[in-house]
């Protein structure tokens, strides 16, 4: 249905399964999960069934350590602000809601020991693929956060060393609003603060169809990762090679690297008027990040890379997911290979 | 469909006209809001129109005064924890989210002005009417909260003199895990923060479907409201009847008082034992509110009214709701009737 949407890392569309899984919970089923009566139960045990299912993708012990939230946002502000600024620090690549917390907050490395680290798992605009466990070790910080947002049912991860990570429904194929922290050893003292759900953790009325729907897209991500791989492999290869050729053109790649982004900076074109040019032909693209894309300042990550910054302004996004093909893969390839030397030509004349 | 479900306080089913417009969100129509393509904008487009129903059904001047949030609960602590925990107060009847919040926070009123009073506008364990306006007045508070979860869609309220309104979708046939904010002159720091969504007010990627739920609910239960109050009057009135006459039997009224509650006293039977037997015959009630179902603390606000511990322990809520019909609350009083004898009696024996 979407062939043209090569924007999966802002967001996915819902797997027809995973809606499959959720309807009932609007409405047949329609129960608040505290309740005690056999609707509260019903919710209560598909709450259940979700947490396990997240387990099993993260390949964590218990369910115990999955709370739900209401998205990697979320859980990545709740870690952050559990923690002492002066004792939190960072990597340069980090989402928004890391980078725009430790500014907001004003957060500066004190001389006291390091409390926590946050190191993102993939790097959002370019598919950058991080290892948490290693950064933490060198950092000697005693925890880590990872937001692992990108990499879900993407790439094989490891849990050994990781202290917090979080995840969003909507990156795999599952509904908005709904995500999960994992905690190694639970500790955290709640954010928000209300009827005690969640084990204490996390208050308020449980988002019961949201929570399904995060456990089968779960479920159906650790099934298909491999498979997912594969084609996002193969497709962005088909994709590269389209691309490959075009006078100062470059492809903005890590050794460690997410098949699912590709990351291409062009000189002479912003990326925001290729993808909306590219819009106008049906195809769905992102000039930075989803997140960021109403702030116009260059990506730390690209400049990390060594990217110069007219480069980093003739920069897009493609993100595949498993609704593109190989026909539209190349199409978009073909496409862009015209809209670029098309947009080159016109600022020329 | 949910005839015997009378637990429309801790939540409601979803409306299916509010499902059919959430529908396309989910997979036909699944961008994110902060892109920039035409997926991007038409999810826009779609929170733009929910918000403007919101601010009709509270009757606010301009969308721009209500954020969209994960739900009342998120809204109440969102509020509470901008202001220094020394200058709030609040009224003994608040749900947990504000309750909660205090004694966790151990927030205390010091010798300094009142900055934020926190009125919840009904209770919903009895359904109480408050009036917050007088309360922020009459305690020469700066500001006031006003959780209006329980008032949204079922009764007229005025926005005169209110500073902050939460509420939630879930209580008026909308999806859980979304709610609003309203303020009446935005000035609030975020509580989270990330990519800067809902004018810097609160970040994370936005929920649209969700989001898309609660506009429509607010459509339906502004449209609907005085249908649905006269509903709640007579079916109230209908139960209120079968049940009178039983001995040691009362209800808990206040002057000012919500149809859609029905708080019930009895002696010699605790109120959680009534609502499991009650749904083993397919009737959903609460002991408490869902909130505090879990806990055994006495609810404050029936002290208040005077209603000693004993009866306290044998209090059961119904609440109404449009599913309900006249049959079903009659047959809902006369199996009351027979639970509450049955129970009293097997204890005598």
């Amino acid at each position: 249905m979407h062939e043209k949407y090569f924007d999966h890392a802002a967001t996915t569309p819902v797997d027809e399964r995973v809606l499959a899984e959720m309807l009932p919970y609007f409405n047949e089923h329609p129960g608040n999960a505290s309740s005690i009566h056999h609707l509260g139960k019903r919710a209560e045990a598909a709450v259940d069934l979700a947490r396990q299912r997240v387990a099993n993708l993260l390949g964590a012990e218990d369910p115990y350590q999955i709370t739900f939230t209401s998205g990697a946002t979320e859980s990545n502000n709740w870690v952050l602000s559990r923690f002492p600024i002066d004792r939190i620090d960072a990597s340069p690549f980090e989402h928004s809601s890391v980078r725009n917390f430790l500014s907001y907050h004003q957060c500066y490395r004190g001389e006291s020991g390091l409390e926590l680290y946050a190191q993102v798992l993939i790097d959002n605009e370019t598919g950058a693929v991080f290892c948490p466990a290693e950064e933490k070790k060198s950092r000697g910080a005693l925890e880590v956060l990872v937001d692992a947002t990108q990499g879900l049912g993407k790439i094989a991860f490891d849990l050994e060393g990781l202290d917090f990570v979080s995840g969003s429904a909507h990156k795999i194929y599952g509904p908005k609003g709904v995500g999960f922290l994992y905690e190694a050893n639970p500790h955290l003292t709640p954010m928000v603060v209300g009827g005690w759900q969640e084990f204490g953790r996390r208050s308020g009325t449980l988002n019961v169809p949201g929570i399904v729907g995060l456990g089968m897209a779960a479920e159906l991500a650790r099934e298909e990762r491999e498979v997912n791989f594969a084609q996002a492999t193969e497709l962005r290869n088909i994709i590269r090679e389209e691309l490959d050729g075009i006078d100062n053109l470059k492809f903005n790649e890590s050794a460690n690297q997410s098949p699912f982004i590709l990351s291409v900076s062009v000189l002479g074109v912003e990326g925001e008027t290729i993808v909306l040019d590219m819009d106008q032909k049906g195809f769905c693209l992102s000039a930075g990040s989803a997140c960021s894309s109403k702030s116009t300042a260059l990506s730390p990550l690209l400049l990390s890379f060594g990217v110069e910054p007219e480069w980093i302004r003739g920069t897009f996004r493609i993100s595949i997911g498993k609704d593109n093909s190989r026909e539209s893969s190349r199409e978009l390839g073909e496409n862009l290979r015209i809209t670029i030397l098309n947009l080159r030509n016109s600022k020329k004349s």
